[in-house]
């Protein structure tokens, strides 16, 4: 058990039941009780069951903003932390997870090319198609495994640098996570705002943009529970003097066309070229300026659009790439699976629906993700969209592209493509930027 | 992980994740769930951190009346049960606990006398005071450790027998206890009633009266909170084809005068005798009176007086104690402890308070108690009240009496008595007994 110190400096040992009943009582919890939880349960002193009690007590009651604020930083606080206060305008972005979401690759590059540092060490995910470090190793050579020396040049000469978790970020993080997910307290807006908080503290950057995602395919599945998700992890940012703003975004239909690893890296190559698809540009565009504006550097919308119409996006792209030992000339045309299978329209109309969810599924069910960490994932599956929610589509015309390996999992996802897919006789194309500047006070 | 078959006869796994979510979410568990959870974290497959997230999502949450009738049933059947089917009208009572609550050892041959069968196993509880079988063993000789043959031939041929539990009763209730102590989630109204119930239901009887205490000295602090788990546990009891009724009865001050383990033998079996405390008779015959009316057997107050003045209750104590190898010949002068230390009205004027949990933390402090299994109670010490609520006292006499071994203890266990002991000018007699026949219906 650890130890506090009471105002008279009189050491009391703390004790995680005494927390749970004040929790469960609707009590709010001192920084001091806080930091002896996380620190008790990193430690192995506090139990798996007293902390999962605490935690359903936390969903039943919920925590105050401050509470929030020091759950975040005792987790930060919990491992490692980077420091980047060497390098200039540090900015590091986080999306709350979404179907066909390549905006880091996209980002990364775009960023530095208009004078911000984009140094992140990034965790491979669970889900239907991998996280930016897997999308990033569809590339010929390109490694993600630098070590500190490294990372810190190529930061300072690049402004770019993406690596695998190699320093031990807010342990406590990914230890409370594996609990959360095992007793059903994954859904409690302040542990998932101090679950997402603490990573990106400990990873050092001044200036954070998120991404917070609504809809189907989403964690959040309402306006309202984004909005308040994203201002809580405003709010964890400036008590821990972080310059934090949040962006809402629909995720009803996947962002872009490209589901998978490598078939996203084809369209992130393509936007960072001034092309790629209309909706994964725009909320490029957004983030970037956003997150630009924090920083003192050009942020118009016409400074983040020229980077990416004249070039100097994509030469930065290439130039972290050669930097990371990735093939460049591979760029041009990376290999993707060799069988494809199409998914046709039902009818004639437009395209209503693009379920995001069913088609992230079927991502994985070709072999795009991981289901256990360790599991391999298949760079070279994935989805293919030739419309989108708005568009015109024939009947018997092609709406997907199945990217297979030898009809693995194909006809499972097929269906679930198929299943995804609704055509009406009129259809709105939804809004795609719901919000901007979430968090942005005093 | 247990299997449970649905209705097509289908086996699926039970996944107690399943179970946690769904109770987070307000959801109503069918009782196969229950069942496969309750079995699952017996046999061990459902672990501590998963039952501490369930416990937690049942106090938020809390239990339909059919869900607790199941866990209840779940817990029952968890171990071995008493199958008291060939005794004839076999009665039991709980009591809540109190201080001073000595109703069993009156309330065992006084309901044999007149005709029920008492055929109890009792744990040794933890406490301020001993359980009942600690309270039986402060009489020489007095042996509960009884084999189930004789255990049976007693209840058969003297009406009552106590003994230490034997069998392995509801142990799912012992390691679901220990493990809500440890994780803040004992004060739960359906996880109360349900483990109380469970035991009950295990020990066989098909009578059972409830003695639900109320007040500052009980585990329900209003009579509202003790009127409802009364109506739960009732309702579970019908749910399992007992007749189950209830009493509402105060605890604020102790019951009767005495307070500890011989002692209490002593004031028992003065109230067997036709005389001991006013209130302490008086529960007794209620408690008495309403479980006897569901059994057939003469059930009147009269009937039930007669038999504590007429000598019929006593005869039956000293054949049960005889029975069970105890010295009928020293319960005229039990033992006490040598020492005794007087504390004293701190004015004249009428006492007003005599607050319980106090009284039974003195007796505790003075060695009456556990507090942890094993370890041994001194029989001899505890606090005898010169006074109770309502009565007249004057500056300077004695109000109580605390018996301790050596001073042991004394100094705390005075200042807590002194602390309980309130004098105002003028206090009424509160009400002992507020509701009877409760969960009758039907």
């Amino acid at each position: 058990m650890s130890d506090s110190a009471d105002s008279a400096g009189v050491h009391t040992r703390f004790r995680p039941l005494d927390a749970i009943i004040a929790k469960r009582s609707g009590e709010e919890h001192g920084s001091d009780v806080i930091d002896a939880l996380v620190r008790g349960y990193v430690a192995g002193d506090v139990p798996d069951y007293q902390m999962a009690a605490w935690l359903m007590a936390v969903c039943w009651r919920g925590m105050t903003p401050r509470e929030t604020a020091d759950l975040t930083l005792a987790m930060a606080r919990s491992g490692e932390t980077l420091d980047l206060g060497d390098l200039p305008h540090t900015v590091d972005k986080h999306s709350t997870g979404g179907v066909g979401d390549k905006t880091t690759l996209v980002l990364a590059p775009l960023l530095a090319s208009l004078g911000a540092t984009v140094a992140k060490m990034s965790g491979r995910g669970l889900g239907h198609t991998g996280g930016t470090v897997d999308k990033l190793e569809s590339i010929p050579g390109f490694s993600v495994d630098l070590d500190e020396e490294r990372f810190r040049r190529q930061a300072r000469e690049v402004g770019v640098v993406v690596t695998g978790q190699s320093k031990d970020l807010a342990p406590a993080d990914g230890l409370i996570y594996a609990l959360r997910d095992v007793t059903g307290t994954v859904e409690s807006l302040p542990l998932i705002a101090a679950s997402i908080m603490s990573k990106k503290l400990a990873g050092g950057a001044h200036s954070i943009v998120l991404d917070v995602k609504v809809g189907s395919g989403a964690f959040m599945r309402t306006e309202a529970d984004a909005r308040e998700l994203a201002l809580t992890m405003a709010a964890i940012g400036r008590h821990a003097g972080r310059d934090v703003t949040a962006v809402l975004s629909s995720m009803s239909e996947p962002l872009g066309r490209a589901v998978g690893n490598a078939i996203e890296v084809v369209e992130a190559r393509d936007c960072l070229r001034g092309g790629g698809p209309a909706d994964l540009r725009e909320l490029c565009v957004v983030l970037a300026s956003q997150v630009l504006a924090r920083t003192g550097l050009p942020a118009a919308r016409a400074d983040v659009e020229r980077a990416l119409d004249d070039g100097s996006a994509y030469e930065r792209f290439e130039r972290w790439v050669a930097a990371q030992g990735g093939d460049v000339g591979a760029l041009a045309s990376l290999t993707l699976a060799p069988d494809q299978e199409l998914v046709r329209a039902p009818r004639s109309g437009v395209l209503a629906a693009l379920e995001a969810r069913a088609i992230g599924e079927a991502a994985g069910l070709l072999g795009g993700g991981r289901a256990r960490k360790g599991d391999a994932v298949d760079h070279g599956v994935g989805v293919l969209l030739h419309a989108k929610v708005g568009d015109p589509v024939t009947e018997g015309e092609p709406v997907a592209t199945l990217y297979h390996r030898g009809g693995k999992g194909l006809a499972e996802a097929a269906r679930r493509v198929r299943d995804a897919v609704k055509v009406a006789d009129q259809a709105e194309k939804p809004p795609l930027v719901l919000a901007t500047g979430l968090g942005l006070e005093g």
